[in-house]
Protein backbone atom coordinates (compact mmCIF):
# COMPACT_ATOMS: atom_id res chain seq x y z
CA UNK A 1 0.00 0.00 0.00
CA UNK A 2 2.93 2.07 0.21
CA UNK A 3 3.48 1.96 -3.51
CA UNK A 4 0.67 4.00 -4.18
CA UNK A 5 0.28 6.35 -1.59
CA UNK A 6 0.89 8.92 -4.50
CA UNK A 7 -1.87 7.77 -6.30
CA UNK A 8 -4.66 10.20 -6.22
CA UNK A 9 -7.80 8.33 -4.45
CA UNK A 10 -10.21 8.53 -7.09
CA UNK A 11 -8.26 6.51 -9.07
CA UNK A 12 -7.79 3.65 -6.35
CA UNK A 13 -10.77 0.78 -6.85
CA UNK A 14 -13.64 0.71 -4.53
CA UNK A 15 -13.91 -1.91 -1.88
CA UNK A 16 -16.49 -3.89 -0.34
CA UNK A 17 -15.93 -5.53 3.02
CA UNK A 18 -18.48 -8.06 3.89
CA UNK A 19 -18.69 -9.35 7.67
CA UNK A 20 -17.32 -6.79 10.40
CA UNK A 21 -15.59 -9.20 13.06
CA UNK A 22 -12.19 -7.96 14.61
CA UNK A 23 -10.61 -9.57 11.31
CA UNK A 24 -13.33 -7.59 9.07
CA UNK A 25 -12.78 -4.51 10.74
CA UNK A 26 -9.20 -4.54 10.97
CA UNK A 27 -9.54 -5.24 6.95
CA UNK A 28 -11.73 -2.08 6.27
CA UNK A 29 -9.16 0.13 8.74
CA UNK A 30 -6.23 -0.90 6.02
CA UNK A 31 -8.18 0.17 2.81
CA UNK A 32 -9.12 3.00 4.58
CA UNK A 33 -5.73 3.91 5.70
CA UNK A 34 -4.65 3.22 2.03
CA UNK A 35 -7.14 5.88 0.53
CA UNK A 36 -10.09 3.43 -0.81
CA UNK A 37 -13.31 4.31 -1.02
CA UNK A 38 -14.62 1.78 1.82
CA UNK A 39 -17.92 0.23 1.92
CA UNK A 40 -18.96 -1.92 4.87
CA UNK A 41 -21.58 -4.59 6.20
CA UNK A 42 -22.48 -6.21 8.97
CA UNK A 43 -25.42 -8.10 10.33
CA UNK A 44 -25.05 -6.35 13.51
CA UNK A 45 -24.75 -2.91 11.91
CA UNK A 46 -23.36 -0.95 15.05
CA UNK A 47 -19.69 -2.71 14.25
CA UNK A 48 -19.46 -0.29 11.64
CA UNK A 49 -19.49 2.72 13.56
CA UNK A 50 -16.10 3.38 14.09
CA UNK A 51 -15.29 2.32 10.19
CA UNK A 52 -18.32 5.47 9.06
CA UNK A 53 -16.26 7.88 11.50
CA UNK A 54 -12.89 6.74 9.64
CA UNK A 55 -15.35 8.05 6.40
CA UNK A 56 -15.97 3.76 5.35
CA UNK A 57 -19.88 4.16 3.51
CA UNK A 58 -22.47 2.16 5.68
CA UNK A 59 -24.37 -0.26 3.71
CA UNK A 60 -27.86 -1.12 4.83
CA UNK A 61 -28.07 -4.45 2.77
CA UNK A 62 -25.21 -7.11 1.62
CA UNK A 63 -26.85 -6.17 -1.75
CA UNK A 64 -26.30 -1.81 -1.04
CA UNK A 65 -22.51 -2.75 -0.29
CA UNK A 66 -21.41 -5.14 -3.09
CA UNK A 67 -23.29 -2.65 -5.79
CA UNK A 68 -20.59 -0.13 -4.09
CA UNK A 69 -17.47 -1.80 -5.07
CA UNK A 70 -15.41 -3.13 -8.06
CA UNK A 71 -13.69 -5.73 -5.08
CA UNK A 72 -16.15 -7.56 -2.81
CA UNK A 73 -13.62 -8.77 0.11
CA UNK A 74 -15.79 -11.59 2.46
CA UNK A 75 -14.45 -12.65 5.26
CA UNK A 76 -17.01 -14.34 8.00
CA UNK A 77 -17.25 -16.82 10.44
CA UNK A 78 -17.61 -19.96 7.74
CA UNK A 79 -18.18 -20.70 4.54
CA UNK A 80 -21.59 -21.60 4.77
CA UNK A 81 -22.33 -18.05 6.18
CA UNK A 82 -20.57 -16.42 3.02
CA UNK A 83 -22.63 -18.67 0.11
CA UNK A 84 -25.79 -17.79 2.14
CA UNK A 85 -25.25 -13.80 1.81
CA UNK A 86 -23.80 -14.20 -1.42
CA UNK A 87 -26.11 -16.64 -3.38
CA UNK A 88 -29.37 -14.09 -3.89
CA UNK A 89 -26.35 -11.67 -5.65
CA UNK A 90 -24.70 -13.60 -8.33
CA UNK A 91 -25.77 -11.02 -10.56
CA UNK A 92 -24.72 -8.21 -8.81
CA UNK A 93 -21.27 -10.29 -8.09
CA UNK A 94 -20.67 -10.80 -11.93
CA UNK A 95 -19.41 -7.68 -12.80
CA UNK A 96 -16.81 -7.57 -9.69
CA UNK A 97 -13.98 -9.61 -7.99
CA UNK A 98 -15.04 -11.68 -4.94
CA UNK A 99 -12.05 -12.00 -2.77
CA UNK A 100 -13.08 -14.70 0.19
CA UNK A 101 -10.86 -14.25 2.75
CA UNK A 102 -13.18 -16.21 5.46
CA UNK A 103 -11.29 -19.35 7.01
CA UNK A 104 -12.17 -22.76 5.58
CA UNK A 105 -10.89 -25.56 3.95
CA UNK A 106 -9.17 -26.31 0.31
CA UNK A 107 -12.47 -28.53 -0.24
CA UNK A 108 -14.98 -25.79 0.56
CA UNK A 109 -12.43 -23.13 -1.50
CA UNK A 110 -12.83 -25.36 -4.21
CA UNK A 111 -16.49 -25.50 -4.26
CA UNK A 112 -16.56 -21.63 -3.90
CA UNK A 113 -14.87 -21.50 -6.96
CA UNK A 114 -16.86 -23.46 -9.14
CA UNK A 115 -19.64 -21.82 -7.31
CA UNK A 116 -17.97 -18.36 -8.63
CA UNK A 117 -17.64 -19.41 -12.05
CA UNK A 118 -20.90 -20.94 -12.58
CA UNK A 119 -22.05 -18.16 -12.44
CA UNK A 120 -19.54 -16.15 -14.10
CA UNK A 121 -17.88 -14.01 -11.02
CA UNK A 122 -14.19 -13.74 -10.72
CA UNK A 123 -12.95 -15.18 -7.76
CA UNK A 124 -10.19 -15.45 -5.67
CA UNK A 125 -9.57 -17.30 -2.42
CA UNK A 126 -7.48 -16.08 0.29
CA UNK A 127 -6.04 -16.17 3.78
CA UNK A 128 -4.85 -14.19 6.17
CA UNK A 129 -1.68 -14.71 7.85
CA UNK A 130 -2.04 -12.44 10.76
CA UNK A 131 -3.52 -10.98 13.69
CA UNK A 132 -6.16 -8.45 12.92
CA UNK A 133 -3.74 -5.79 14.52
CA UNK A 134 -1.20 -6.77 12.16
CA UNK A 135 -3.11 -6.54 9.24
CA UNK A 136 -2.08 -3.69 6.90
CA UNK A 137 1.52 -3.63 8.16
CA UNK A 138 4.74 -4.49 6.06
CA UNK A 139 4.86 -8.05 8.22
CA UNK A 140 1.44 -8.87 7.20
CA UNK A 141 1.49 -11.78 5.23
CA UNK A 142 -1.77 -12.89 3.33
CA UNK A 143 -2.24 -15.45 1.07
CA UNK A 144 -4.28 -16.20 -2.14
CA UNK A 145 -4.81 -18.24 -4.95
CA UNK A 146 -6.89 -18.34 -8.03
CA UNK A 147 -6.67 -17.05 -11.53
CA UNK A 148 -2.99 -15.21 -11.58
CA UNK A 149 -4.04 -12.43 -13.85
CA UNK A 150 -6.77 -11.39 -11.81
CA UNK A 151 -4.73 -11.35 -8.81
CA UNK A 152 -2.28 -9.16 -10.80
CA UNK A 153 -5.04 -6.83 -11.83
CA UNK A 154 -6.15 -6.47 -7.70
CA UNK A 155 -2.58 -6.40 -6.58
CA UNK A 156 -2.21 -2.92 -5.90
CA UNK A 157 -5.67 -3.18 -4.06
CA UNK A 158 -4.76 -6.34 -2.10
CA UNK A 159 -1.89 -4.82 -0.81
CA UNK A 160 -3.41 -2.17 1.51
CA UNK A 161 -4.02 -5.25 3.52
CA UNK A 162 -0.34 -6.02 3.96
CA UNK A 163 3.35 -6.47 2.97
CA UNK A 164 3.54 -10.70 2.32
CA UNK A 165 0.43 -10.09 -0.08
CA UNK A 166 1.28 -13.43 -2.34
CA UNK A 167 0.28 -15.38 -5.06
CA UNK A 168 0.41 -19.34 -4.64
CA UNK A 169 -0.82 -20.33 -7.60
CA UNK A 170 -3.86 -21.14 -9.88
CA UNK A 171 -5.45 -23.95 -7.70
CA UNK A 172 -7.85 -22.21 -5.48
CA UNK A 173 -7.71 -24.61 -2.92
CA UNK A 174 -3.99 -23.96 -1.96
CA UNK A 175 -4.86 -20.56 0.27
CA UNK A 176 -6.58 -22.67 2.58
CA UNK A 177 -3.85 -25.67 2.68
CA UNK A 178 -0.94 -23.03 3.16
CA UNK A 179 -3.53 -21.29 6.11
CA UNK A 180 -3.91 -25.10 7.71
CA UNK A 181 0.02 -25.86 7.38
CA UNK A 182 0.74 -22.75 8.77
CA UNK A 183 -1.32 -22.64 11.40
CA UNK A 184 -0.24 -26.29 12.59
CA UNK A 185 3.55 -24.51 12.35
CA UNK A 186 2.43 -21.46 14.30
CA UNK A 187 0.99 -23.47 16.96
CA UNK A 188 3.76 -26.47 17.16
CA UNK A 189 6.40 -23.13 17.16
CA UNK A 190 4.35 -21.60 20.15
CA UNK A 191 3.84 -24.61 21.97
CA UNK A 192 7.30 -24.82 22.02
CA UNK A 193 8.00 -21.40 23.24
CA UNK A 194 5.48 -22.05 26.24
CA UNK A 195 7.51 -25.11 27.02
CA UNK A 196 11.06 -23.12 27.29
CA UNK A 197 9.61 -20.10 29.08
CA UNK A 198 7.97 -22.49 31.55
CA UNK A 199 11.63 -24.54 32.00
CA UNK A 200 13.39 -20.92 32.21
CA UNK A 201 10.24 -19.68 34.47
CA UNK A 202 10.87 -22.42 36.52
CA UNK A 203 14.99 -20.73 37.66
CA UNK A 204 13.56 -17.39 37.99
CA UNK A 205 14.42 -16.34 34.30
CA UNK A 206 12.01 -13.82 32.63
CA UNK A 207 9.60 -14.26 29.43
CA UNK A 208 11.17 -11.31 28.49
CA UNK A 209 14.55 -12.37 29.14
CA UNK A 210 14.31 -15.38 27.15
CA UNK A 211 12.17 -14.42 24.58
CA UNK A 212 15.40 -12.04 22.31
CA UNK A 213 17.55 -15.34 22.37
CA UNK A 214 14.70 -17.68 21.22
CA UNK A 215 13.57 -15.60 18.89
CA UNK A 216 17.28 -15.28 17.37
CA UNK A 217 17.43 -18.90 17.49
CA UNK A 218 14.34 -19.34 15.73
CA UNK A 219 15.90 -17.33 12.93
CA UNK A 220 18.70 -19.77 13.06
CA UNK A 221 16.03 -22.69 12.25
CA UNK A 222 14.65 -20.61 9.08
CA UNK A 223 18.19 -21.68 7.73
CA UNK A 224 17.78 -24.93 8.75
CA UNK A 225 14.71 -25.57 7.12
CA UNK A 226 15.81 -24.12 3.88
CA UNK A 227 18.17 -27.21 3.78
CA UNK A 228 15.54 -29.59 5.44
CA UNK A 229 13.19 -28.47 2.32
CA UNK A 230 15.73 -29.69 -0.62
CA UNK A 231 16.14 -32.71 1.84
CA UNK A 232 12.70 -33.10 1.80
CA UNK A 233 12.34 -32.98 -1.84
CA UNK A 234 15.11 -35.27 -2.67
CA UNK A 235 13.80 -37.82 -0.32
CA UNK A 236 17.26 -38.32 1.15
CA UNK A 237 18.34 -36.79 4.64
CA UNK A 238 21.76 -36.45 4.90
CA UNK A 239 22.82 -35.29 8.27
CA UNK A 240 25.51 -34.05 11.01
CA UNK A 241 23.19 -34.47 13.50
CA UNK A 242 21.29 -37.34 13.32
CA UNK A 243 18.45 -38.78 14.81
CA UNK A 244 20.40 -41.33 16.63
CA UNK A 245 21.96 -38.32 18.58
CA UNK A 246 19.30 -35.81 18.64
CA UNK A 247 16.86 -38.80 20.84
CA UNK A 248 20.28 -38.91 23.32
CA UNK A 249 19.81 -34.82 23.51
CA UNK A 250 15.84 -34.94 23.50
CA UNK A 251 16.55 -37.26 26.51
CA UNK A 252 18.22 -33.95 28.17
CA UNK A 253 14.93 -31.97 27.64
CA UNK A 254 12.74 -34.36 29.10
CA UNK A 255 15.36 -34.42 32.04
CA UNK A 256 15.59 -31.17 32.68
CA UNK A 257 12.14 -30.55 32.56
CA UNK A 258 10.82 -33.72 34.90
CA UNK A 259 13.42 -31.88 37.52
CA UNK A 260 11.82 -28.86 37.43
CA UNK A 261 7.71 -30.20 37.43
CA UNK A 262 7.64 -29.37 33.79
CA UNK A 263 5.09 -30.83 31.52
CA UNK A 264 6.84 -33.05 29.26
CA UNK A 265 4.02 -34.12 26.82
CA UNK A 266 5.49 -32.13 23.60
CA UNK A 267 8.59 -33.01 24.16
CA UNK A 268 7.99 -37.09 24.78
CA UNK A 269 5.70 -37.06 21.63
CA UNK A 270 8.37 -35.31 19.54
CA UNK A 271 11.01 -38.25 21.14
CA UNK A 272 8.25 -40.98 19.75
CA UNK A 273 7.63 -39.37 16.30
CA UNK A 274 11.85 -39.21 16.22
CA UNK A 275 11.63 -42.95 17.47
CA UNK A 276 9.55 -43.86 15.19
CA UNK A 277 11.61 -42.16 12.22
CA UNK A 278 14.86 -44.17 13.68
CA UNK A 279 12.45 -47.48 13.55
CA UNK A 280 11.87 -47.47 10.03
CA UNK A 281 15.74 -46.78 8.89
CA UNK A 282 16.64 -43.22 9.47
CA UNK A 283 18.66 -43.58 12.58
CA UNK A 284 21.49 -41.70 10.30
CA UNK A 285 19.14 -39.27 8.88
CA UNK A 286 18.69 -35.66 9.74
CA UNK A 287 15.11 -34.46 11.42
CA UNK A 288 13.94 -33.94 8.01
CA UNK A 289 13.18 -37.46 7.76
CA UNK A 290 10.17 -37.21 10.26
CA UNK A 291 8.53 -35.96 7.03
CA UNK A 292 8.23 -39.22 6.28
CA UNK A 293 6.29 -40.26 9.62
CA UNK A 294 4.20 -36.98 9.28
CA UNK A 295 2.73 -38.85 5.97
CA UNK A 296 1.35 -41.75 7.69
CA UNK A 297 -1.75 -41.84 9.75
CA UNK A 298 -0.30 -42.39 13.57
CA UNK B 1 35.32 -12.75 14.62
CA UNK B 2 35.22 -10.42 11.99
CA UNK B 3 36.53 -7.57 14.10
CA UNK B 4 39.72 -8.13 15.16
CA UNK B 5 40.59 -9.27 11.70
CA UNK B 6 42.90 -6.48 12.19
CA UNK B 7 44.50 -7.71 15.08
CA UNK B 8 48.08 -9.17 14.77
CA UNK B 9 47.62 -12.87 14.81
CA UNK B 10 50.68 -12.74 17.59
CA UNK B 11 48.41 -10.84 20.05
CA UNK B 12 45.73 -13.46 19.50
CA UNK B 13 45.04 -15.49 22.54
CA UNK B 14 46.09 -19.32 22.06
CA UNK B 15 43.52 -21.69 22.31
CA UNK B 16 43.43 -25.27 22.97
CA UNK B 17 40.19 -27.61 21.83
CA UNK B 18 39.81 -31.00 23.07
CA UNK B 19 37.52 -33.18 22.18
CA UNK B 20 37.75 -33.37 17.89
CA UNK B 21 34.32 -34.69 17.17
CA UNK B 22 32.32 -33.05 14.18
CA UNK B 23 31.48 -29.79 16.67
CA UNK B 24 35.13 -30.10 18.34
CA UNK B 25 36.64 -30.08 14.38
CA UNK B 26 34.36 -26.87 13.45
CA UNK B 27 35.09 -24.98 16.81
CA UNK B 28 38.72 -25.64 16.47
CA UNK B 29 38.42 -24.67 12.50
CA UNK B 30 36.64 -21.82 13.98
CA UNK B 31 39.69 -20.51 16.04
CA UNK B 32 42.39 -20.96 13.23
CA UNK B 33 39.84 -19.10 10.64
CA UNK B 34 40.13 -16.17 13.31
CA UNK B 35 43.95 -16.88 13.35
CA UNK B 36 44.13 -17.99 16.60
CA UNK B 37 47.56 -20.48 17.94
CA UNK B 38 45.23 -23.54 18.00
CA UNK B 39 46.40 -26.86 19.91
CA UNK B 40 43.88 -29.44 19.57
CA UNK B 41 43.77 -33.00 21.33
CA UNK B 42 41.35 -36.23 20.76
CA UNK B 43 41.67 -39.16 22.10
CA UNK B 44 41.40 -40.45 18.46
CA UNK B 45 44.38 -38.94 17.24
CA UNK B 46 43.58 -39.19 13.59
CA UNK B 47 40.76 -36.63 13.67
CA UNK B 48 43.09 -33.99 13.94
CA UNK B 49 44.46 -34.54 10.49
CA UNK B 50 42.78 -32.19 8.95
CA UNK B 51 42.84 -29.22 11.18
CA UNK B 52 46.74 -30.02 11.20
CA UNK B 53 46.90 -29.65 7.47
CA UNK B 54 45.33 -25.92 8.21
CA UNK B 55 47.89 -25.00 10.73
CA UNK B 56 46.90 -26.67 14.42
CA UNK B 57 49.32 -28.05 16.46
CA UNK B 58 48.78 -31.55 17.35
CA UNK B 59 49.03 -32.26 21.17
CA UNK B 60 49.93 -35.97 22.31
CA UNK B 61 48.58 -35.17 25.53
CA UNK B 62 45.47 -33.97 27.48
CA UNK B 63 48.30 -31.90 29.60
CA UNK B 64 50.48 -30.72 26.53
CA UNK B 65 47.23 -29.36 25.12
CA UNK B 66 46.34 -27.35 28.23
CA UNK B 67 49.67 -26.82 28.92
CA UNK B 68 50.14 -24.73 25.33
CA UNK B 69 46.97 -22.66 25.53
CA UNK B 70 45.21 -19.37 27.64
CA UNK B 71 42.00 -20.64 26.39
CA UNK B 72 40.95 -24.22 26.72
CA UNK B 73 37.93 -25.12 25.07
CA UNK B 74 36.32 -28.58 26.07
CA UNK B 75 34.15 -30.07 23.75
CA UNK B 76 33.26 -33.80 24.77
CA UNK B 77 30.25 -36.27 24.27
CA UNK B 78 29.88 -35.86 28.08
CA UNK B 79 30.35 -34.39 31.22
CA UNK B 80 32.33 -37.26 33.07
CA UNK B 81 34.76 -37.84 29.78
CA UNK B 82 35.28 -34.10 30.72
CA UNK B 83 36.40 -34.30 33.94
CA UNK B 84 37.48 -37.53 34.23
CA UNK B 85 40.21 -36.29 31.36
CA UNK B 86 41.02 -32.15 33.22
CA UNK B 87 41.07 -33.64 36.91
CA UNK B 88 44.65 -34.92 36.54
CA UNK B 89 45.19 -31.18 35.47
CA UNK B 90 43.74 -28.84 37.77
CA UNK B 91 47.24 -27.90 38.21
CA UNK B 92 47.83 -26.13 35.06
CA UNK B 93 44.72 -25.19 34.51
CA UNK B 94 44.41 -23.03 37.21
CA UNK B 95 46.53 -20.28 35.38
CA UNK B 96 43.84 -20.44 32.40
CA UNK B 97 40.57 -20.26 31.61
CA UNK B 98 38.48 -22.90 30.88
CA UNK B 99 35.54 -23.17 28.44
CA UNK B 100 33.44 -26.22 29.21
CA UNK B 101 30.77 -26.56 25.31
CA UNK B 102 30.00 -29.93 26.37
CA UNK B 103 26.60 -30.77 26.65
CA UNK B 104 24.36 -31.37 29.94
CA UNK B 105 22.04 -30.23 32.50
CA UNK B 106 22.06 -27.35 34.17
CA UNK B 107 22.77 -29.62 37.44
CA UNK B 108 26.23 -30.91 35.46
CA UNK B 109 27.16 -27.31 34.80
CA UNK B 110 27.26 -26.23 38.09
CA UNK B 111 28.94 -29.12 39.70
CA UNK B 112 31.49 -28.99 37.12
CA UNK B 113 31.98 -24.96 38.65
CA UNK B 114 31.92 -26.15 41.91
CA UNK B 115 34.84 -28.60 40.89
CA UNK B 116 36.49 -25.26 39.04
CA UNK B 117 36.11 -23.02 41.77
CA UNK B 118 37.22 -26.00 44.14
CA UNK B 119 40.72 -25.78 42.43
CA UNK B 120 41.07 -22.06 41.33
CA UNK B 121 40.33 -22.84 37.92
CA UNK B 122 38.57 -19.96 35.89
CA UNK B 123 35.60 -21.01 34.68
CA UNK B 124 33.13 -20.59 32.22
CA UNK B 125 30.28 -23.11 31.10
CA UNK B 126 28.78 -22.37 27.52
CA UNK B 127 26.15 -24.03 24.77
CA UNK B 128 26.93 -24.10 21.05
CA UNK B 129 23.46 -23.87 19.79
CA UNK B 130 24.13 -24.18 15.80
CA UNK B 131 25.00 -27.48 13.58
CA UNK B 132 28.84 -27.59 13.04
CA UNK B 133 28.71 -26.24 9.64
CA UNK B 134 27.38 -23.29 11.35
CA UNK B 135 30.28 -22.71 13.60
CA UNK B 136 31.97 -19.38 13.24
CA UNK B 137 29.34 -18.02 10.93
CA UNK B 138 27.72 -14.42 12.28
CA UNK B 139 24.13 -16.09 12.35
CA UNK B 140 25.90 -19.00 14.59
CA UNK B 141 24.62 -18.79 18.56
CA UNK B 142 27.09 -19.22 21.54
CA UNK B 143 25.20 -19.09 24.96
CA UNK B 144 28.06 -18.43 27.93
CA UNK B 145 27.09 -18.32 32.07
CA UNK B 146 29.81 -17.77 34.37
CA UNK B 147 31.35 -14.54 35.78
CA UNK B 148 30.47 -11.81 33.69
CA UNK B 149 34.65 -10.45 33.81
CA UNK B 150 36.19 -13.83 32.68
CA UNK B 151 33.30 -13.64 29.45
CA UNK B 152 34.77 -10.29 28.88
CA UNK B 153 38.38 -10.53 28.56
CA UNK B 154 38.02 -13.75 26.43
CA UNK B 155 34.90 -12.42 24.34
CA UNK B 156 37.11 -11.33 21.69
CA UNK B 157 38.41 -14.95 21.45
CA UNK B 158 34.98 -16.20 22.28
CA UNK B 159 33.82 -14.49 19.14
CA UNK B 160 35.61 -16.75 16.57
CA UNK B 161 33.01 -19.20 17.11
CA UNK B 162 29.79 -17.07 15.87
CA UNK B 163 28.70 -13.60 15.84
CA UNK B 164 25.80 -14.67 18.40
CA UNK B 165 28.43 -15.27 21.05
CA UNK B 166 26.12 -14.35 24.16
CA UNK B 167 26.61 -13.71 27.96
CA UNK B 168 23.73 -15.02 29.82
CA UNK B 169 24.27 -14.33 33.73
CA UNK B 170 26.40 -15.19 36.35
CA UNK B 171 24.60 -18.37 37.12
CA UNK B 172 26.35 -21.57 36.05
CA UNK B 173 23.63 -23.01 34.87
CA UNK B 174 21.88 -21.03 32.53
CA UNK B 175 23.67 -22.21 29.46
CA UNK B 176 22.47 -25.57 29.66
CA UNK B 177 19.52 -24.10 30.62
CA UNK B 178 18.71 -22.09 28.04
CA UNK B 179 20.44 -24.84 25.48
CA UNK B 180 17.58 -27.52 26.74
CA UNK B 181 14.82 -24.68 26.30
CA UNK B 182 16.13 -23.84 22.85
CA UNK B 183 16.80 -27.42 21.59
CA UNK B 184 13.23 -27.74 23.11
CA UNK B 185 11.72 -24.97 20.74
CA UNK B 186 13.93 -26.31 17.90
CA UNK B 187 12.16 -29.47 17.96
CA UNK B 188 8.42 -28.45 18.16
CA UNK B 189 8.75 -25.92 15.13
CA UNK B 190 11.10 -28.17 13.15
CA UNK B 191 8.01 -31.16 13.54
CA UNK B 192 5.39 -28.29 13.06
CA UNK B 193 7.19 -27.75 10.00
CA UNK B 194 7.44 -31.46 8.38
CA UNK B 195 3.79 -31.76 9.44
CA UNK B 196 3.16 -29.07 7.06
CA UNK B 197 5.17 -29.78 4.25
CA UNK B 198 3.33 -33.61 4.63
CA UNK B 199 -0.14 -31.35 4.69
CA UNK B 200 1.16 -29.67 1.59
CA UNK B 201 2.93 -32.27 -0.43
CA UNK B 202 0.01 -34.41 -0.04
CA UNK B 203 -1.48 -32.20 -2.46
CA UNK B 204 1.71 -31.78 -4.76
CA UNK B 205 3.43 -28.72 -3.55
CA UNK B 206 6.90 -28.71 -3.01
CA UNK B 207 9.18 -28.16 0.32
CA UNK B 208 11.07 -25.59 -1.64
CA UNK B 209 7.87 -23.91 -2.59
CA UNK B 210 6.78 -23.78 0.58
CA UNK B 211 9.53 -22.85 2.94
CA UNK B 212 10.39 -19.14 2.24
CA UNK B 213 6.20 -19.11 2.67
CA UNK B 214 6.94 -20.71 6.20
CA UNK B 215 10.09 -18.92 6.87
CA UNK B 216 8.83 -15.51 6.78
CA UNK B 217 5.75 -16.92 8.75
CA UNK B 218 8.16 -17.89 11.71
CA UNK B 219 9.23 -14.76 11.40
CA UNK B 220 6.24 -12.74 11.66
CA UNK B 221 5.26 -15.53 15.19
CA UNK B 222 8.11 -14.10 16.50
CA UNK B 223 7.06 -10.81 16.71
CA UNK B 224 3.68 -12.26 18.53
CA UNK B 225 6.13 -14.08 20.74
CA UNK B 226 7.46 -10.74 21.61
CA UNK B 227 3.91 -9.72 22.68
CA UNK B 228 3.70 -13.11 24.55
CA UNK B 229 6.57 -12.70 26.33
CA UNK B 230 5.35 -9.87 28.14
CA UNK B 231 1.81 -11.21 28.79
CA UNK B 232 3.92 -14.29 30.67
CA UNK B 233 5.52 -12.10 33.00
CA UNK B 234 2.38 -9.92 33.58
CA UNK B 235 0.76 -13.25 33.88
CA UNK B 236 -2.46 -12.13 32.20
CA UNK B 237 -3.27 -13.29 28.88
CA UNK B 238 -5.37 -10.42 26.55
CA UNK B 239 -6.64 -11.58 23.09
CA UNK B 240 -8.18 -10.99 20.01
CA UNK B 241 -7.27 -14.47 18.62
CA UNK B 242 -8.84 -16.00 21.62
CA UNK B 243 -8.10 -19.95 22.95
CA UNK B 244 -11.89 -20.71 22.52
CA UNK B 245 -11.70 -19.49 18.71
CA UNK B 246 -8.42 -21.25 18.08
CA UNK B 247 -9.61 -24.53 19.25
CA UNK B 248 -12.05 -24.26 16.26
CA UNK B 249 -9.44 -23.55 14.14
CA UNK B 250 -7.39 -25.88 15.49
CA UNK B 251 -9.98 -28.05 14.21
CA UNK B 252 -9.50 -27.32 10.39
CA UNK B 253 -5.82 -28.30 10.84
CA UNK B 254 -7.09 -31.73 12.52
CA UNK B 255 -9.74 -32.20 9.49
CA UNK B 256 -7.39 -31.14 6.90
CA UNK B 257 -5.00 -33.25 7.90
CA UNK B 258 -6.90 -36.64 8.59
CA UNK B 259 -8.54 -36.08 4.80
CA UNK B 260 -5.02 -36.31 3.29
CA UNK B 261 -3.90 -39.42 5.76
CA UNK B 262 -1.54 -36.89 7.40
CA UNK B 263 -0.14 -37.74 11.07
CA UNK B 264 -2.64 -35.99 13.46
CA UNK B 265 -0.90 -36.64 16.83
CA UNK B 266 1.48 -33.19 16.78
CA UNK B 267 -1.96 -30.85 16.32
CA UNK B 268 -4.35 -33.52 18.45
CA UNK B 269 -1.76 -33.16 21.65
CA UNK B 270 -1.37 -29.35 21.32
CA UNK B 271 -5.45 -29.16 20.86
CA UNK B 272 -5.88 -30.93 23.72
CA UNK B 273 -3.21 -28.58 26.23
CA UNK B 274 -5.08 -26.16 24.51
CA UNK B 275 -8.80 -26.99 25.93
CA UNK B 276 -6.92 -27.91 29.40
CA UNK B 277 -5.70 -23.91 29.50
CA UNK B 278 -9.51 -23.34 28.36
CA UNK B 279 -10.36 -25.85 31.42
CA UNK B 280 -8.69 -23.68 33.42
CA UNK B 281 -10.77 -20.76 33.01
CA UNK B 282 -8.21 -18.99 29.33
CA UNK B 283 -10.81 -19.56 26.92
CA UNK B 284 -10.74 -15.75 26.68
CA UNK B 285 -6.68 -15.95 26.86
CA UNK B 286 -4.00 -15.69 23.99
CA UNK B 287 -1.63 -18.97 23.19
CA UNK B 288 0.71 -17.60 26.01
CA UNK B 289 -1.80 -18.58 28.59
CA UNK B 290 -0.82 -22.15 27.25
CA UNK B 291 2.62 -21.49 29.86
CA UNK B 292 0.25 -22.31 32.96
CA UNK B 293 -0.15 -25.91 31.36
CA UNK B 294 3.26 -26.46 30.71
CA UNK B 295 4.17 -25.34 34.33
CA UNK B 296 2.72 -28.64 35.44
CA UNK B 297 3.43 -32.21 35.08
CA UNK B 298 0.51 -34.15 33.07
Amino acid sequence: MRSDANTPSETREGVAVIGLGLMGQALAGAFLNAGHPTTVWNRTADKADALVDRGAVRAGTVAEAVAAAEVVVVCLSTYEVALELLEPLTGTLAGRTLVNLTSGSPEQARQTADWAAGHGIPYLDGAVMSIPIGVGQPEAVLLYSGPRALFDAHRATLAALGGGTTHLGEDFGLASLYDVALLGLMWSTMSGYVHAVALLGAEGVDARTFTPVGNRWLSTITGYLTEYAKQVDAGAYPADATLDIQVTTMEHVLHASRERGVNVELPTLIKTLAERAIAAGHGGSSFASLVEVMRKPA
